[in-house]
C-alpha cells in the first residue's frame, strides 16, 4: 500500500505526464518500426504484408512483451471500496483520505465478474485505452478521408450497384450472421458451456452487424498499386465505405432495440422502432454531414465586391474546411446521431462542391492533411489491435464460437455478394463477371471499424466473447486474405495496369458542357440519379461553386435576376471547364509524379496545368507514387498472363 | 441525487461522449468564428488585432456565457466523502455504491481551500481540460514549428546577440521580477493582506521565471506582413524562441529548489543544485532533440546500392518525420527533462539537416503540415485564454499584486533590453540601432507558455493568485501591444517593406562553396561559432545531407577509403547548390504565390526551379502570402515616412 504513495503526492504529478508519455512513446516507436518494415517490403516489392497487417505483427509482438516481461505492478485495484452516502455514482467524487482531499473522475461502469480482471499490470491497464477515442479521434479522419478520396465519376456510374451491396448486402450479412450464431449459441447451451449466461438472439443479431462492417484497405491498396480494373475497385471501395456507414447505424440500432417482454419472441412495434431508429438516425447524419459541407461551400464561394476571396488566404481556408468538417462530426454526436456517418456524407459533398471552390493550394492542402491523418489513425488503430490480443484483460475464447463465427461471416459474405450480383446483372448494361464476383468475396475482411464496435461495450460476459472473436477474424482476414491478394487476382486472372485515366479521358474528350448529361446516362445509373444529377449540375454546382453551367441559362427567364445575383462572374468563362472539376484526382488514379513531370520538357508539358482549376498537377501520390507506378510496369512486361480479362 | 443517474447509467453511457463532443463544438466554433473575423479584417486592411487576439476574445465572450447564462447543474461535487480504509488515493478506485461497481480515476489532489470552488456548473468544470493538454499536446507543434522555420542564416549572423537576449536577459528579468514582486508581497502582508499564506522568496521567483517568456506572436506577425528589417525579425525570432525554453527550464529549476532549512534564506548547496538541474535538463533536452533530428536526417539519407530511397515514398517520409520528432518530445518528458526544449532543437536540427534530404513533396508536405498545426493550436491557446478568465474556478484578484506584476514586467524588461543591447553593440559591427531597441522592448508580449506555465499549478492561494495576474498581463500586452505595433513602428521610423530575398540573393552571388566560410566572418559570429560553422559544413553536412563538398576534399587524405564510403553520390555535382540549401524558405520571407508565379511566363520563370533541392518554388505563404504583399505595396507607396532608416 506505501508504494502506492508515488501516484498520488503532488510533487510526483509530473509522474503522471511522463507515464503518458512512456505509452505513446510505443505507439510511436511501433508505428517507426512499421514504416520502416513497409518502406523495406516496397523495396523488395514484397506484396504479402501491407502496412496495416505489419502493424498489427508489431502490435502484437509488443502485447506480448508488455504482458509477459513487464512484472505486475501492485495496484490493489481489486479491492472494491463501500459507500453508504451514496445513491449513485457523481461524475467526479471527492474523496477524503487521511486528511488529504483527491478528486476522482468517472470512468465507467463494472459488471461484478469483472472486477478481478483489473488486478495486476499498471502498464497493461494504461495501453488499454479509453474506446471512446476510436470513435472520436481515430475513425473520423479515416471515414472523412474515404469520402473526400471517392471518385467521383466511377462512383456515380455504379452507384446502383454499391448501394445495393451497401444497404441490402450488410442487411443480409447481419442477418444471415445472427441466425448461424444464434445456432451456435443454441448448441454451446445444450452441451453446457455458457452456463447462467443471457444470451438473446438481439445479441447475436448485434455480433452480425459489427461483423458486417467490412475493411478491404489492404486489398484497396494493392489493387491501386497493381491498376486493377476500376469497375471492381470502386464497387470494392464504394460498398465497403457506405457499408462502414450502414454498419455503425444498424449495431446502434439493434443495441438500443428493446422489445418489451420476453428479449427473445418478436416484438413487432419494438422492431419497428428500430426500423424507424436505424432510418431517423442515417437520415440525420446524412443531412448533418452534408448541410455542413454545404456551408464550407458557401463560405468557400462568397464573391462579395469588396471582399477578398477565401480562397487568397490558404491557412484560414484550410483551417476553416478542417474545422467544419470535423463540426458536422462533433454536431451529429451531440445531437445523438453517428459522427461517423455525417462525417462520411460531408466529406462526399465536400469533394462534390467544396473542392472546387478552393484554391489550388487549399486543394493539395487538404488532400495531403487528411492523407496523412488516415495514414496516422490508420496503422495506429491496426497497431492498437495487436496490441490488444494480449493488453486486454478480459478476453473469452471460446472456440466453438469463434469456429461458428468464422463459418457465419464466409457464409454471411456469399450470401451477400453472390445472390446480389446476379440480380445487379439482370440491369447491369456492363455485367459483374463471375472473377470479379469471386474477388469481391475474397475482399471481404473486417478491420478498424468492426473492432471499433465490438471494443466499445466489453461489459457483459458475451460481449466480451464477441470482442475476442472479432479480434481473431480481423487478425485472420488481414494477414491471409490480405496477404492472398496478388496470388488470388493471378488466379482469377483479372485484369491489372490498367491506366483508370485512359478511359476518363477518352470521355472527357468527346464530352462538351452540353451533352455531358446524355454521356451520364450510357452508365447503368438509375433514372432517380438521373434527375438527381441533372438537378445538382443546372442549380446546386453553379450555386454552389465556380463549376457549372451560369444559372442565367439554367433557370427559367423569369428568374433572370435571382440567377445573375447568385452566379459566380467567374461562371460565364468556364463552362468548358466543368467536366474537368467534376472528379478529384486521387489516390485511386494514376497520377504523374510531380517531379518527373516537372523533369520533361516539352510540348506534352502543359505549363497552364499547374493552374487549372482541377488541380491534377498538384495532388500527388501518396505513399504509392512512383512506387506503384515501377509496380504496374513490371507486372504488365512480366507477368501478361494477368492481363487478360477473363 | 436523483438526477445524477443520467451520468451513471450504462445506456447513458454514449451521454459523456456526447458532453465532448459539445465542448470540443464550443471549441469548433470559436475557432471558425476567429477564422471569419481575422478574413474580415484582412480584407479591410485593420491590423489592430491578430487571429490571436481575435481568438482570445472569442475565447472571453464564450467564457462570459457560459458562466452566466448556463444554469449551474446539481452536481454535488462540493461534498467530501470520507474511506476511512484508504490510506492514500490509488490511481484506480472502485467503489460500490447500491449493490453496482463503478470505477473512477484519478484526478489531482484538492487543497482543502478549493474544495467549495468546485461547486456548480458541470459545463464549467468540463471547458477547464486538463493544464497537462497545453504541454503535451498544443505546445509542442507550436515550438516545433518555431525550430523548423527558424530563418537560418540571419539567425546564425545574430547568434551572439541572440544567445545574449535569451540566456541572460531571461536571467536578469526572472531575477528583476522575482524581487520586485517580493518587495510588493511584503508590503501586502505588512498591509495586512495575504494572511496565513506561505510566500517566500522562491515563489515570487518562480512567477519571474514564468512571466520571463515573451511570446511576440502577433507582433512577428505584423512584421512578417509589413516586411520589417530582417535583422529586427530575427533579433526578436530568435531571442523568443530560445527565451520560451530557457523560461520552461528555469521555471522547473525553481520549483525544485528545495533550500534545507529556512525557505527564504539562501542555501548555497541548493542554489548550486537548482543551476545545475538548470544546466543539466537543458542540455540533455538539447542533446535528445537533436539526435532524434539527426535520426532522421541519417534514415533520410541512407543511400544502399539496392534500396530505393525513403523519398521515394513522401507519406512514409512525411510519417517518420513526424513521428521521430514526437518520439524527440516524448522521449524527453519519458526521461525526466523538458520536451519541449528537446522538440525545439529537434526541429532547428531538422531544418538544418533532414530538410535538405527530404523529396520536395515532402519538404511542403512537413512545412505546411507543422504550419497548420501550429495555427490551430496557437489559436486553440488564445481561444482557451480567453475562456479561462471567466470558466476557471479559483481566481484570485489582488489589485495591489495585480499591479506589483505589471511595473515589474515593465521593468524587467527594460533592464534586460537596455543594458545588454549596450553591452551587444560594444562587440557587434553593425549596431542595434536604438529604435530597434525601443522596439524589442515594447515586443515583450507575453502569451501562451506564460499561461501554460502559470497553469500548470494552481493548487496553493498563491499559485492561484499568479494565475490570475499572469492571465491579466497576457490580456493586456497581446491586445495593447499586439494592436499597437503598427503605429509604434510609424512612431519609432522603423524601415518596413524590405525584401529578405534581396541581401541574401546579393550575398548568394558574389559567394562561391569555396569562399563560404570567409562570407560568414564578415558577420558578427564569434570565434566559436565559426570553428563549430566550419565543423558542420565540412564533416556533418557532407555525412547527414545531400548538400555540402563531398567529404573526400574536406577530410585528411589517408582518410579517404572511409570518406568515399560515406559520400553521397550526389555531392560531387552538388558543390555548388550548397548555399541554396543553407536556408529554408519559410514564413518569414516574401515568396511568390505559387499562383501568380504559374501564371507569368516569360523568361523569370525558371522552369528548373520547380526541380531545385531548395524547395524554394514549392513552399508557399499561410495565411499572409499576397495578402502580406498587397499590404506591403501600399506601405512602401502610400507611407514613404516609415521607409526612412533612422
Amino acid at each position: 500500500m506505501e508504494k502506492l504513495k508515488k501516484y498520488v503526492s503532488v510533487k510526483d504529478e509530473d509522474q503522471f505526464y511522463h507515464q503518458g508519455a512512456v505509452e505513446l512513446l510505443v505507439f510511436n516507436f511501433l508505428l517507426i518500426l512499421t514504416i520502416l518494415t513497409i518502406w523495406l517490403f516496397k523495396n523488395h516489392r514484397f506484396r504479402f504484408l501491407h502496412e496495416t497487417g505489419g502493424a498489427m505483427l508489431y502490435g502484437l509482438v509488443m502485447g506480448l512483451i508488455i504482458r509477459y516481461a513487464t512484472k505486475a505492478s501492485d495496484v490493489d485495484s481489486g479491492t472494491v471500496y463501500e459507500c453508504e452516502k451514496l445513491k449513485s455514482g457523481p461524475s467526479t467524487l471527492l474523496i477524503n483520505i487521511t486528511n488529504q482531499v483527491y478528486e476522482y473522475q468517472y470512468k465507467r461502469e463494472i459488471s461484478h465478474h469483472n472486477v478481478n480482471g483489473h488486478q495486476g499490470n499498471a502498464m497493461l491497464q494504461k495501453m488499454t485505452f479509453d474506446p471512446s477515442i476510436f470513435f472520436n479521434i481515430l475513425l473520423p479522419p479515416i471515414i472523412f478521408h474515404a469520402g473526400y478520396s471517392l471518385k467521383k465519376r466511377h462512383f456515380f456510374r455504379n452507384l446502383g450497384s454499391i448501394l445495393t451491396y451497401a444497404f441490402l448486402g450488410t442487411a443480409i450479412s447481419c442477418i444471415v450472421i445472427g441466425l448461424i450464431m444464434y445456432g451456435f449459441v443454441k448448441a454451446m447451451l445444450h452441451i453446457g458451456q455458457l452456463k447462467g449466461w443471457e444470451f438473446h438472439f438481439t445479441d447475436c443479431l448485434f455480433f452480425g452487424s459489427l461483423m458486417s462492417a467490412t475493411d478491404p484497405v489492404t486489398v484497396l491498396a494493392i489493387f491501386h498499386e497493381l491498376h486493377v480494373d476500376t469497375d471492381l475497385y470502386t464497387l470494392l471501395f464504394g460498398e465497403s465505405v457506405l457499408n462502414d456507414a450502414v454498419a455503425i447505424v444498424l449495431t446502434y440500432s439493434i443495441s438500443i432495440y428493446s422489445p418489451k417482454e420476453n428479449p427473445n419472441a418478436f416484438d413487432a412495434a419494438a422492431f419497428f422502432q428500430s426500423v424507424g431508429n436505424f432510418l431517423g438516425i442515417f437520415a440525420g447524419s446524412f443531412a448533418m454531414g452534408s448541410s455542413y459541407a454545404v456551408v464550407t461551400a458557401l463560405i468557400s464561394f462568397m464573391h462579395l465586391t469588396k471582399f477578398t476571396k477565401l480562397c487568397e488566404f490558404p491557412m484560414l481556408e484550410t483551417g476553416l474546411f478542417f474545422l467544419l468538417s470535423w463540426s458536422a462530426f462533433l454536431s451529429a454526436e451531440a445531437a445523438g446521431l453517428t459522427g461517423i456517418v455525417a462525417v462520411l456524407f460531408c466529406g462526399v459533398t465536400q469533394a462534390h462542391y467544396t473542392y472546387n471552390n478552393l484554391s489550388p493550394d487549399s486543394k493539395m492542402r487538404t488532400k495531403q492533411l487528411f492523407e496523412f491523418m488516415n495514414f496516422l489513425a490508420e496503422n495506429v488503430i491496426f497497431c492498437y489491435m495487436g496490441l490488444a490480443l494480449f493488453t486486454f484483460q478480459n478476453h473469452i475464447f471460446s472456440p466453438l464460437f469463434i469456429f461458428g463465427a468464422f463459418v457465419a461471416v464466409f457464409v454471411a459474405r456469399a450470401c451477400n455478394i453472390y445472390p446480389l450480383s446476379f440480380l445487379l446483372n439482370l440491369g447491369r448494361k456492363q455485367k459483374i463477371p463471375r472473377n470479379f464476383q469471386h474477388m469481391m468475396m475474397f475482399s471481404g475482411l473486417r478491420g478498424a471499424i468492426a473492432f471499433a464496435l465490438a471494443i466499445r461495450d466489453t461489459e457483459s460476459q458475451p460481449k466480451q466473447m464477441m470482442f475476442t472473436t472479432a479480434l481473431l477474424i480481423v487478425f485472420f482476414t488481414v494477414w491471409v486474405f490480405g496477404g492472398g491478394t496478388t496470388p488470388m487476382l493471378t488466379w482469377l486472372q483479372i485484369r491489372v495496369g490498367i491506366d483508370p485515366d485512359e478511359d476518363l479521358k477518352a470521355e472527357a474528350a468527346n464530352e462538351t458542357a452540353s451533352n455531358l448529361d446524355k454521356n451520364t446516362t450510357k452508365a447503368e445509373s438509375a433514372w432517380l440519379f438521373r434527375i438527381w444529377y441533372g438537378f445538382d449540375h443546372k442549380y446546386l454546382k453553379p450555386i454552389l461553386t465556380h463549376a457549372g453551367p451560369p444559372l442565367t441559362t439554367t433557370l427559367p427567364e423569369w428568374c433572370n435576376p435571382v440567377a445573375r445575383l447568385l452566379t459566380s462572374p467567374s461562371a460565364y468563362g468556364d463552362q468548358l471547364k466543368d467536366d474537368g472539376t467534376d472528379y478529384i484526382i486521387n489516390n485511386d488514379e494514376l497520377t504523374e509524379n510531380y517531379e518527373s513531370s516537372a523533369h520533361i520538357p516539352g510540348p506534352a508539358q502543359d505549363r497552364t496545368g499547374f493552374t487549372q482549376a482541377t488541380g491534377k498537377e498538384h495532388i500527388h501520390e501518396g505513399d504509392l507514387g512512383l512506387g506503384g507506378y515501377e509496380l504496374q510496369l513490371e507486372h504488365t512486361a512480366g507477368q501478361p498472363q494477368m492481363n487478360s480479362l477473363a
